[in-house]
Order: C-alpha cells, then structure tokens, then sequence
C-alpha cells in the first residue's frame, strides 16, 4: 500500500448516499400492499447502485462488494464494501440511528470506514495510521479494564443466543447493563467512549468492514468470536471492545 | 374540567428541560469514580427540581408527581406528572432516543402529554379534544387491523416475560417484526404511523402518564395488561397500539 487513501473520495460517497437516505426516511411503510416496494429497499437499492456508478467511474480498477448487487472483482487489491442502510427496520420505524456504511479494503484487510447518520449528520472516519474522527474531530474509545463496569451493547438476546442459549446471559452476569439494537450507531458510540462492549451475530461482510478502522484506530479491539481479525471473508460474528483489556475476558464467555 | 388546559406554560417546561439535559448529554459517564453522580443523574435532579419551582411558583394549587422528588398533592384537582430523563440507558451511551415526559391529570384522568426529544428538537403533544401534534403538524397512528403486519416495539425481551417466559415469544410469532429500547421515542413513532404496538412492564407512573393523551388522540388505544385505562395510580403495564382493532388480539396473548 503506497497509494494514499482515497478519504476524501469515501466522504463523497457518503454525502450522495445521505442525499439518498433523507428523501426516503420517514415516508410511510405501506405495510398492507405487497406490490410497491418498501421506502427501505428503494433508499438501499438507490444509494448502493449511485456509489457503484461513482465508484466505476473514477476508479475502475477497484473492486466493490454491496449487500443489493453483489461482487465485481478487484483489479488492483483494493475493495470497496457497501452497506446503503445498516439498521433496516430502524430506518422502517424513522428512527435515526441507522446508518451508511462504506468502507475499504487492500486485500484482505480493512483500512479506511466511514459510518454516516445522515438525519443527525454525525459521521465517522477511521483509517490506518490515523486516529478516528467524529464530526471532524480525534475521538478514542474509554478505558474499561473491569467487565463489572462494562456496558454491553447488542441487536438483542436472540441475536448472539441463537446457538447457545445461556450465552446472552453470561454477558448480561458479568456486565454493568446492556442496550439494545444501536445498528452501526453504536460502533460510533464506542469509538466517542460511550459503550464498552458490542457482540453481534448473522452479520454480512458489508455490516462489519467499515466498522473495523474506526474502532481500531479509536484505540478499541475488534475481532470475531474466535478472536481472528475481520477481514474481506471474515465470518457472521463479530467481538467489539473499547478497551482491549476486557476483550479476552469477553472471548472467554462466548 | 373547564379550565383551559395550559399547553403553552407545558411547552415552556419542556423547553427548559431540554436546555438542561442538551447541557449533560454527551458528557463522558465516569465508570470508574463512584464518589461523582453520573451526567444522567445530574440531569435527572435538576430537570425535576427546576420545573417543580417553577410550577409551584406559576401555579401554586397543583399537584406534582415526580420521578426525583416525589409527590406534592394536589389542591384543585390537577396534578403534573414529570420524567425528566425517560431512557436513562440511552441519555448514558449519549444515544439521542430518551426524552422529557411531562403529563398533567385532571383526577386521575390524564389530560396532557408531552414527548421532548431535545437533541433531535422533537415534540409530541397530546390533549384531550385536539388532534396529536409532532413538530407543530397534526399526526395519526396508522391502520393495521391484521396482526400479522404489525410491527411490535418494547424495551427488551426479558422487560415483557419476568414473569411468564413465552410472553415475549407468542408476541413475536404473530408480528411482524421487533424493535427494542427505543425509550419514550417509541411512543412518539406509533403517534406517527411508524410502530403499531408496543408493550413494556415494571414503568412507574411518571413514565406513562404523558404517553395517554399523546397515542389516543392520535387515534390509538392505550391501557394496561387487563385492558383497563392508564390513570394516575395505574399499574405497571402499558400495552398501545395505533390501530384499535388489534389491541384485544394483543391483550389475548398477554
């Protein structure tokens, strides 16, 4: 990687998808007709399909993974991962902590992730070598070393319990208390050192690629549930933790 | 009841309160330091303590019922009703979903309701006689006679099942889907036409009194686990849902 990241670009993206998204939100979910499609899906569809024409346009060689429209293989190693709404039925329910996410990969691994709310206008920004920014300014993660003080974030019991039953209770044991479904708004939340702790399951590449750098570079540890970095095929689970000194403890409990 | 009922001196509270909680909220929560009280709990106290002065100065013979400071009987009939943080998890991890409730009963009648989002600058205002307000502009619930369709909000799953373990799960099978903790904001998104039912236990009556008039006259249907009206010395139920025809399907599976 000697090419410098392209941020500016990335913060561009993020403007057009915002554009997007507040056309969309809070236009009622006509949830008796089945024919039209939903204002979530138009937002989604349009937004992933707008970055993908910008994206082909000025940097053809790069590769662009979204959760709409699939793969286009990558020319040069770098990727872009999409996801135009995390937080779907937030969004339904106009409730403004969904969010965009963009972010981008050399190879494998994440180096650049911009979560944008677009109806609070709160952006983040994390890349390699820099510290995260929220709304322009250096943000970090909290220190935390003892679980007992831990807030604990997640989408809800069910999520992380599917295929152990008492594993949302362990955490709920050993933790201070837990918020429910944040979608990416509560990744941001950590990296401004508000939340201590996020374990989530049944995620796409594009819900976790962007999430990465910003916490990364906010001083947090993120990881998979066997502790194995995220990266461009990572699988479903994901192990967030503002202060890195809690996140072996955390691994343990999973 | 002839008096006209004091909206504007209610908008007044609400917008001293959202002066003071815009002042505590985002400020870093010291996890560590048991000796300081938390931001939420600054808020909290002198939200309450400032619109109790002023009440008791503007209108000396009302009641005041409040989350913080307790009760002061009514002499005429009238009591205020106040939370000044409902959502004090997401006022900690600075999540811009709780919100000021003030209510006001004529007996035990609730009368007027106010949802404040400051943060947001989101306001509902409920009043018997007059249609809900969100923002200044006239909202309804919307229709949704087929359970099927409905979207369920409530706190989390555990908040609705202490006491019987399949509460939470009969719920789900006949919804659509759920969305969790979204704080008094839920109650402002049903006003709205976004959330169709929503159903929370263990409230203390400041959290519900200001929610009545804000979901009926928005044409919902608002009462407790055994269909009985929320009144000012109601139980710890609450089950709303925008469309009437399905609030009995709902109070079946309760």
């Amino acid at each position: 990687m000697t090419k410098e990241i392209p941020t500016t670009f990335a913060q561009h993206l993020a403007d057009t998808a915002g554009d997007i998204a507040r056309h969309y939100f809070g236009t009622p979910l006509d949830i008796i007709s089945k024919e039209d499609e939903s204002p979530v899906t138009k937002a989604d569809r349009e937004i992933e399909q707008t970055l993908r024409d910008i994206i082909e346009r000025e940097y053809p060689e790069d590769g662009i993974l979204g959760e709409e429209f699939g793969i286009k293989e990558s020319k040069n190693g770098l990727t872009w991962v999409i996801d135009p709404i995390d937080g779907t039925k937030s969004f339904t329910i106009a409730r403004p902590t969904f969010g965009t996410l963009i972010g981008l990969c050399h190879e494998e691994k994440p180096i650049l992730g911009i979560i944008d709310q677009p109806i609070l206008k709160d952006r983040w920004i994390g890349q390699i070598g820099h510290q995260t920014t929220f709304n322009g300014k250096p943000v970090s993660c909290r220190k935390c070393p003892d679980i007992s003080q831990a807030i604990f974030g997640t989408g809800s019991a069910s999520q992380i319990s599917h295929n152990d039953p008492q594993r949302f209770d362990r955490f709920e044991a050993v933790t201070r208390y837990t918020v429910y479904q944040g979608d990416c708004y509560f990744y941001g939340l950590m990296a401004n050192g508000f939340i201590d702790a996020i374990a989530e399951d049944h995620l796409g590449i594009y819900d976790f690629i962007a999430l990465v750098p910003i916490i990364e570079s906010a001083g947090g540890k993120i990881t998979d549930w066997k502790g194995l970095p995220k990266t461009l095929h990572g699988d479903s689970t994901l192990l967030a933790c503002g202060d890195p000194l809690i996140h072996n403890r955390f691994l343990e409990l999973i």
